[in-house]
């Protein structure tokens, strides 16, 4: 069987199979929408630990740890972990990672990692290159806050277009045999950059790069959005996800019918974020808490899910360089 | 075939092929013991442009050209580009990713970056994900000095066990089919972390992740160092040089015949950069630069790379974190 389809997308004949997952987020997340979805809620943002970036890498490792004990199986027939989070050097993976003591590939694709590693580890698994492998990805609200833009303590006013960093944790287990959700294609995204430098605006910034993944997507397998139960991105916001919409209109492609956005999914109106969620947890918790479940009841049947990627970072916005952002997407069936 | 051997050991059936590579070096790095090997040496760190940071982004995108170009392909044939540099956020990566347009997949594994690259990059060929693939690191020392230590025009004076960040990228195209020397294996390191903290001694902190994955490798395949001409590590430079030595003959491997490691091959011993060269260039330009052509004339026939990578950020430096490393390694026979 052909694994290439179109220009960009890969098709998994051996259909890796996702048969654990996990979920930790903090209390804000916890008390959202999808709270009652989450595995764990943490009591703040610290749980105990003296750092925020401990905290996190903590929330990563229970997360993979939980996924890899729900799949019944144990760390050591893990072959593989796949995994990132938006910190400098991805400080809170490493750390994780020290005490899984598996053989570990880092991934860096900012809030598209959850799909990233979704991706890899699926042609990993379908290669004939692993049995199982765990993946998974952790943001958190004052890490990033600290690094991307002030100190959280400074309280600066945010503007509306901003979104919320995600506190959470979301891991998943892919295996070669097993019963779950079934991963059968995914598509790799290129980088745009459409000249936006306003690093509080990524929902804006990512937007192209998610229309761009999403029309190759359907470009590339002759499908029609209509071909899925639901189509999510992970976290354009409320203003990524309504030029998302426009900027697909434009091309021909109806996505007003069945297209939501993580981002949109987490938080109350009431909670004060603003445009919506963001952070690699975005996407992360929501499929690992929310979509997975319903993909096991079969409330939903076959799903594309896009994970975005804002890749700035300080020192570029710091030398007035514009926003490359990108997308990648995975198709996950019942 | 069976594609895993041991523990943490691919092999790679259809064998991918290095079809291209090139590199581009600075002043330093191109009057050392290589020059005479690397294809473009930039005059300053600058190369004309107006930050140090573009001017490691453009390093990139020319070696991942240059290295296309050699193949004699265009870069609409590269079905996936894996890259990766030190900075945060893989800043450069990502500039030097706008205008290359290609599906693009972010790697970071600091400077063990080219080894991981070389490996997934093969296992996607292998698994018949690709057909070409691009993949490519970059680093540059005032980058690396200003964002990991100090501003370089501080001029902090450095100790006896530091090393120098090498200026410059290697890239290079991955083929399912051509001439050129073919990536048989690799074997996929652990996080290790001896509980080492201090930022400038990264080769004694990698030196146990690589010699975990060295051993694991010949534990893996039943090789013992003799089966190849030569074994090279990334950049541990003399001193991670010598500690993995030790720590290989403890466990009754000998390396004292064919092993070297290629953070002490760039620099002169009068050009004063201390224990040797780091970077992601370091096994990089030495790989895509002189070890290749070794390969392409057969003066070596069967190596292993072993990319060494110093994962910690300045920001767990300050959090009083210990230095958590990885090494990864790829098998390349001509």
């Amino acid at each position: 069987m052909n694994k290439r389809q179109g220009k960009q997308t890969l098709l998994f004949a051996a259909t890796p199979i996702i048969t654990g997952v996990a979920t930790i987020v903090g209390p804000k997340e916890g008390d959202g929408l999808l709270g009652e979805f989450f595995d764990r809620v943490m009591k703040d943002n610290l749980d105990n630990h003296d750092s925020w970036e401990k905290c996190e890498s903590a929330m990563l490792e229970w997360a993979i740890r939980q996924a890899v004990a729900m799949d019944n199986s144990t760390m050591d027939e893990i072959d593989i972990v796949l995994a990132g989070d938006l910190l400098n050097q991805l400080m809170s993976t490493h750390f994780a990672m020290r005490s899984l003591a598996r053989p570990f590939l880092g991934l860096y694709g900012a809030c598209a990692t959850m799909a990233e590693g979704l991706l890899l580890g699926s042609a990993l698994i379908d290669g004939g290159f692993a049995s199982k492998i765990a993946t998974g990805v952790s943001s958190h609200y004052d890490t990033a806050e600290r690094q991307y833009r002030f100190p959280t303590e400074q309280g600066v006013q945010r503007p509306p277009v901003a979104q919320w960093t995600v506190t959470g944790s979301g891991g998943a287990v892919l295996s070669a045999a097993g019963t779950g959700p079934r991963i059968t294609a995914g598509t790799i995204g290129k980088i745009i950059d459409m000249g936006l430098k306003d690093p509080n605006a990524m929902g804006p910034a990512m937007a192209p790069a998610a229309a761009d993944t999403l029309y190759q997507h359907l470009q590339d397998t002759g499908r029609t959005p209509a071909y899925y139960d639901m189509i999510y991105t992970g976290d354009l916001g409320k203003v990524g996800k309504a030029l998302t919409i426009d900027l697909l209109a434009d091309k021909g492609v109806d996505l007003s019918q069945n297209y939501e956005d993580c981002g949109c999914m987490i938080y109350r109106e009431d909670q004060d974020t603003h445009s919506g969620a963001s952070g690699c947890a975005s996407s992360g918790t929501v499929f690992c808490g929310y979509l997975y479940k319903q993909l096991q009841k079969k409330s939903l049947r076959r799903i594309l899910l896009m994970g975005t990627g804002s890749l700035h970072s300080p020192t570029s916005y710091q030398q007035k360089e514009s926003i490359p952002a990108i997308a990648h997407a995975v198709v996950i069936e019942s």
